[in-house]
């Protein structure tokens, strides 16, 4: 693992996220440029000081010589620190799993989308929201045509938290969300913005076309964008919007997506997981669960306690660790590897740093509208 | 009454309404073009023959000349006959209660403003949503300050009703909704775009200063709009989204508005009137009920009933009817008028039709950017 | 009307209620036994004051004098004073329309039983629950054979009022309902529980056949009850709880209905009275909404408005005054009356007060099983 | 280990719960009574074949000569396997977590109180609701007097399971539920009942004082209770109802606790467990969030992820492993314990045999008031 140290927020949930299937052993990581915290934490996780490395330059080279050498690297780092130990890694033959924004430019993202073909290593970007098993009911239900021709998207994810920040607050842990010096040009957009794009391009199938931002920067002194209005146009027609927020007062990550097609529409909400209601055209709305009677294989293979014993979000993560280890144990034993990969990739985070400047764009000239395709 | 006539759907709202607080008699109509139905809906009304007229002409003219005539009329015909109507109405000194749209173009729209503010008259539009009473708490507290300083507003208004219709299928009674030459230019935008624009700057005291619109013809053969996606800029900063639809399967009627500051948040549905919840930052959600006991003086004028005993919109609708009454009542008196208005007046409608124009001009010049002001 | 007079918190339900659909005249009244009250209130409403009598006793032989005497008095008088009066009036032929709980002893109401069955006179019975559309609705889909054989019913009425009352606080508008001198022997019981226990037997078709009552006074020096647990058996094996309250901090009225049968369940609550979810056996629950694509005939004819458009209780009790009407009406025209009656009944009153005398003795007898069937 | 081979239900869910917070390592099992199943667990599990035991008392025994023999044993058996194990383990001083119903008679379960007792180890019965965040805030509060005193206790945990089952049909993995030589002499009340008893218990801090109960064999053919209505009457004066069915269609697990108070009230349901209900009394609704602003300290030591971040059930699962593991390894240590036990206990589990019996007794005495009071 690269980040995560003591104190972290996101690590600890890789963490239990890889334990959870009993299909990960951590060895060996670089958890913060503190040394002394580094090596804390690799005390804390029971790890040999000698696997504690000073930098992940460091653990990528001498992991590559040891023949117990990690297989997997979990990059959870802020996302001025993704593309470097990515790259690192993957050109020293390890699979990776990256938080996500995939990095902070679309150059440094193309970078690593070459390297991956390249390689043909397993690159998982950690758009957890998208592993959800009701998120996998969504998208097969979507593509399997049950709700027509897909017209309308309306994706939301409002927070509060930077309401009433301003510069000098804070200390806080995601403080450097709100620092373009390494979270990247985009505030809210990069952080949640990119997750509420994902979750509407993997439910829905659609690549997004063209959009016109209206980017604002409420909270005083702040440097990035803290509330993102954006309208959506889709290859094939159909047309979206786009709230994401860090200035709405209440809520706390009530992430939505609906999506409305000629026979049926959809809705979910991160809040409540397991459930996604259907609404069939002049039909009842029906309240669909997860391993309920109206889910199926894709929901099933993402789903591990009957209906009505909630899952959490712990449990969304670890199907993105347990679908990369499916995939590279089938390497190692030279089997046929499952079938279509299900969690979000390293062009599905090319596409969100190409959503993230397309907004930075339209915004920059006034909400115009601007191309947003990326041909990959 | 003007329209109204049997099998019409608003004009029997209209009748409940105005019974409800026993502040009205109907004593005369022209309810419909076609005379059997005209005479027959007097009768099933109990008026007198000589009551039902041709047309609205003849009506505002020989009730103008009968002692006991008509105080006040409501204008319930589709939107290309609201303009004629009113205007002969005020011009024979009756005060007006008028269905939305105000009119078809803005042009008819201020000519309206014009004739109320010559003549003092009363004039209602009812956008009954603004009348339920616990979108009256929302303004008072908006007003008050409590949510602190306005943001983002977050509105919308999704219906199933034209997903799947074409031309052909029908004589429904809401057809002329998709006939420009009766609904006007905008379709979707002037049926319920225009309560949702309306519902926004009621609550949040704000006017509209630009918008970018995107709007769908997503049915084949559709004459007119039947989705909305809209980019809001308030007067004073507030950033806002507009959704109106009429191809979202499953929705029924949910206009939902969402408001956020820079203290606190609120959302209200009308599909559960009664309810709002209030969101103060970093603070517990709670669910204001109306006539509980967090709610203030303006919800409770606009409600009957204790807490827990739903209220509807027939109730909404009869504020509108009840306060017009108020005022009515008091010049006859020669009282003092009750405070300041709370229904929707003409002024608003105009701004709904600058609303309007502004969304149509956008949309034709490829989602620009265009001003929505309207002095007044 | 007998009752209602100025300050009266049910009387001014019912005047709306029969307003609603125009079917009713407000004519005589004997609204206070305060005559100054009784004279203001009657001038409040327009009646002259020959016509606002000194009791009912007088208005009842007076206006059967008249030519134009009343043909329906509704009385919303506490629960003391409804047998009286109905009994005169019925002895008048007058029509009538009563406030539940039907009386204050099952002896009184077996009374009203014989003198309707007497005279043949319409008598409806307000618990205004049962006329809501969506319980229309339960009724004729549990009637169908939807749910299967019913087994189980789970009914509450949970409210807070009484919670941190003391008999000192008191001269709340409704203060009387803890005195049994006007409510009876039962507190809780005779004012909500009985509203439970109806709903039940009227969705389910029902009768109860045994109960076992666990009634509570916690309040300090209550002198009725205030919260009430009671196990149900219905006559045909089907069991149910019953849970009312008036201890319930946070309640207003949330009355909710739950069935299950062999083949689905469904639940309603008043607090959202235009919805109901049913649920299938190993199926997905529907949120069913009035005038919905899976309502049918019975909730159709006691609807006014289209779905998505809130109804709430005024409607629910304006299908009780209309549906009085429709019969009167149907008799004095010697047409012939509509299909069978669907509001509630002087004999449903007689089976409410059975079942308040069966609790009451249940539960003086330690909580012991106890026959609650009524023969009528 | 003691159970939770191939095809088992709740062995994998405490697999997951254990390995979450990485403070357990599997080492041992007697996974199956069948030789085959037994060693393919293990192997699943990358056990050495010889630490997978034929059968419990053989891994008691065998491990407990080992230097690295076992610390804590998880018993994941049906009921009547629970006794014989655990005692076993206990004897040979093993900590144990075992699975609810403690046994299937309440000698049984006296026996194993006494054996904790008299032995000192840790054990844990897995009534994982009572270790969901939202219980830890509910039970705080309650404690800590925010309720007032606890008046009223609606507790109910209805399911759609046995609905259509009748004994032939059935091979599935929990038809053990409905024999009562597996699963003592109750079905529902054993299975689901006890949850619902212990968790009211649990939050309330009040224990049972007595029951009256009705339990019900709807199924043709049914062995075994599957549906439960039962007044509950509390030390101190509170009183309840506890609905426990296997017959509510369209029900899955909601579990759901209400207690209300003089002060205030609170309502929590399992299939939505981040959040709870709180309602003072008079005042407004509020939604609590776990890790949000109105949550204390017993929330936050079992949460794990920021709020709005769902946790879910294995979490609930996990904190019982956890608390366990915190109190085994402060033994090992020498250092303190860390404070009061949180998870539920032996003497739980004995009152929940109690309680069990109890209600087998009422039930089998007509419904008649049972003492249910254990002294332990």
């Amino acid at each position: 693992m690269v980040g995560g140290g003591q104190g972290a927020l996101i690590g600890p949930v890789h963490r239990m996220a890889a334990r959870l299937d009993d299909r990960y052993e951590l060895v060996a990581g670089a958890f913060s440029s503190d040394s002394g915290k580094n090596l804390a934490t690799a005390a804390d996780l029971c790890l040999p000081p000698e696997r504690a490395y000073a930098d992940f330059a460091e653990m990528a080279s001498r992991e590559a010589a040891r023949a117990d050498g990690v297989e997997v690297v979990a990059i959870v780092t802020p996302n001025h620190l993704h593309h470097a130990p990515a790259k690192a890694f993957l050109e020293t033959r390890v699979h990776v799993v990256c938080d996500k924004p995939l990095t902070t430019r679309l150059s440094e993202a193309l970078d690593l989308v070459e390297a991956v073909r390249r390689t043909g290593l397993v690159f998982a970007l950690t758009h957890a929201y998208a592993c959800y098993p009701m998120i996998r009911q969504a998208r097969a239900m979507v593509a399997a045509g049950e709700l027509g021709e897909v017209r309308v998207v309306q994706v939301e994810y409002p927070q509060e938290t930077f309401t009433d920040l301003v510069e000098e607050l804070g200390a806080a842990p995601d403080r450097w969300r709100r620092d373009p010096a390494r979270s990247g040009a985009g505030g809210c957009i990069a952080d949640i913005g990119t997750h509420a794009h994902h979750l509407a391009e993997y439910v829905t199938g659609l690549e997004l076309r063209e959009l016109c931002a209206d980017l604002s920067t409420f909270v005083p002194g702040g440097q990035v964008d803290d509330n993102n209005h954006i309208l959506l146009r889709y290859e094939g027609g159909a047309r979206g919007m786009l709230w994401a927020s860090k200035v709405a007062p209440g809520y706390r990550n009530p992430l939505r997506l609906r999506v409305f097609g000629t026979r049926a529409g959809l809705s979910w909400k991160q809040e409540r997981p397991d459930e996604m209601t259907w609404m069939p055209l002049r039909g009842t709305a029906r309240t669909v669960m997860r391993a309920g009677p109206d889910t199926g294989e894709a929901a099933a293979r993402a789903s591990r306690l009957r209906v009505g014993h909630p899952e959490g979000l712990i449990e969304a993560f670890a199907n993105i660790y347990s679908e990369v280890a499916d995939i590279v144990a089938a390497r190692l034993l030279g089997r046929p590897t499952p079938g279509p990969v299900a969690f979000p990739t390293v062009e599905d985070g090319a596409r969100g740093m190409k959503f993230i400047e397309a907004a930075l764009e339209s915004n920059g000239r006034g909400g115009a509208w601007v191309d947003a395709r990326l041909a990959l």
